[in-house]
């Protein structure tokens, strides 16, 4: 019975999903394994970042995968960090800060390295983006979904109509709304007429110093502990990790200010860095993702959003997007 | 200007609040170290129990402490804990599962180790407990404190009016409200009148089987994630690590289902565990939390949902009650 124990939620980040014994009602998990092959989306290699770091102390290769985002969403940085990994100039460079419950940075310790030429300077006001029209439209798809929901739970019995009604009340902490856009976690406001990706956990975005400063897209970092929403819209974010995060996460915490290492010894030597189409065919990782417009994701959210598998007795009515982690699975080669 | 690199939310949980340069305008941490001695409540040793785990390869000292959590909340498998560590029934156990973005569990990874005798076996009931007047005079200065801030928002020029509204609406995704209550994030629903203690980063709770079972408190986890508010109404919180998560939350994640290691060599032996008050009184740690109902964490749990201080660009203007973590301290000996 061991293995029941918490056997709640599973799905982590980038890990595939794995169906277990067949329960009455599916779990999440459950609806994503069995989603029809056409839900799930191939990630472009042009999209994936590749870190090797050096191998750790038992000769064991640690590859952390990243997710670069699609448009409309910091286009600028992410042309930089485009050209910053076909220069290689991560090579060499470490892993400087570890922050318990917060984040995982790397970049150049020496802060004296030469960056490329023709990285652009990016402005503060690209941290959100215009509502476009699809955003509009994901918008849209979402509230009047949430609508049917509401007046469907109205005709049910009284002692369902509770979650979810709550559920299709907007809650978001944070945000006006809160979407799965194209594979994303996006919130919204619409007074503003603008959108912006979450910083949830796994998610990657870019160091910067004080205001105007936004960063170049040397310094990365992804976060390791609950989601640092109050960052949204303050900095800028790039993609997430999809694989090995579990090299960043478990290194030791930094002692000094902010988690930074004190010590050369400490940092973790990144060998490499590469966007994956560079690397030779047979080395590139594959992964895809469910897409967030399909049934399936859909079936998938409200699922997590209310527990009915066999652990639970109360399902909780609702869940933040960053508790709605996007599915995302290595494709066998 | 390194250190300013994401300079932002230092406030890691538990660890001692750091002021740093002066800022026109403070941060969380800086209002929490400058609060009055006065708005500090030391935690009692018999409410602390203290994990010492085998020292690490380099022969380091790993230590964590858990505040066990007061009434009106788990009163019966916090008993049941009491009891196991009285009769040191964990020592020569194990952390046996550590899984990315979700938890780390201890307890005995044979499953065959007796139990002392009488423990309770705790009702699935006691997962919430009814809205009792202290609790619901907590909610009502909440309210009336949201009231005056909304009726403040409106008297505002526009451009600040939004904001603060945005945050006097309850929008927790989970819960129709949360408070901080006695230096706890807690969960309340007033049509069950009922509360509940939150699964927040490095809250502690109680492993089980499929209900009706309720598990009895020798088999623990603590949270090293995004917040699994699913898990809340599910399965019992009995406290929080106030020190040393670093210890679990960099373990190297399992293999096994769940994040459960594979191996005898994988899990981490557990030498004792206690409370602090049978420890000898030079070893017995000390804490002191910031009171959750003093003025000084009403101001820290407004900049926490507005962040003023230099880094930010944009405050949110709001939080999740797991974005709002209590500052809690050593208190030097």
């Amino acid at each position: 019975m061991k293995h029941l124990l918490l056997a709640a939620a599973a799905a982590s980040l980038a890990l595939p999903v794995i169906a277990q014994e067949p329960a009455p009602i599916p779990s999440p998990g459950e609806i994503a394994a069995t989603a029809p092959a056409s839900d799930w989306i191939a990630i472009a290699p042009s999209d994936l970042l590749v870190i090797d770091l050096e191998p750790d102390t038992k000769g064991k290769a640690r590859r952390v995968v990243i997710q670069l985002m699609p448009a409309p969403f910091s286009q600028g940085w992410i042309a930089n960090i485009r050209k910053l990994a076909a220069a290689h100039w991560w090579d060499g460079t470490s892993i400087n800060r570890v922050q318990d419950n917060y984040v995982v940075q790397w970049g150049d310790a020496t802060e004296k390295k030469a960056l490329p030429e023709g990285l652009a300077t990016v402005a503060e006001s690209e941290y959100v983006t215009p509502l476009r029209e699809d955003l509009q439209a994901a918008l849209r798809a979402k509230m009047k979904s949430e609508e049917a929901e509401l007046l469907a739970a109205f005709r049910q019995p009284a002692d369902k109509k509770i979650p979810a009604i709550k559920r299709a009340i907007p809650r978001d902490p944070f945000a006006e709304e809160t979407i799965a856009f194209r594979g994303w976690p996006v919130a919204i406001d619409r007074q503003d007429q603008s959108g912006w990706p979450v910083h949830c956990y796994g998610m990657v975005g870019v160091g910067r110093n004080l205001s105007p400063d936004t960063g170049s897209g040397a310094e990365l970092y992804t976060v390791i502990g609950h989601a640092p929403r109050h960052l949204d819209q303050n900095i800028a974010l790039v993609g997430r990790v999809v694989s090995g995060i579990e090299h960043l996460s478990s290194l030791p915490r930094g002692t000094g200010t902010l988690g930074f290492y004190e010590t050369e010894a400490e940092r973790v030597p990144i060998a490499s860095i590469r966007i994956a189409s560079e690397l030779p065919a047979a080395d590139q990782p594959r992964f895809e993702y469910l897409s967030t417009e399909s049934d399936s994701f859909a079936r998938y959210a409200d699922a997590r959003a209310n527990r009915r598998d066999p652990f639970f007795i109360k399902p909780a009515g609702g869940a933040d997007i960053c508790n709605i982690p996007v599915p995302v699975r290595a494709v066998a080669k």
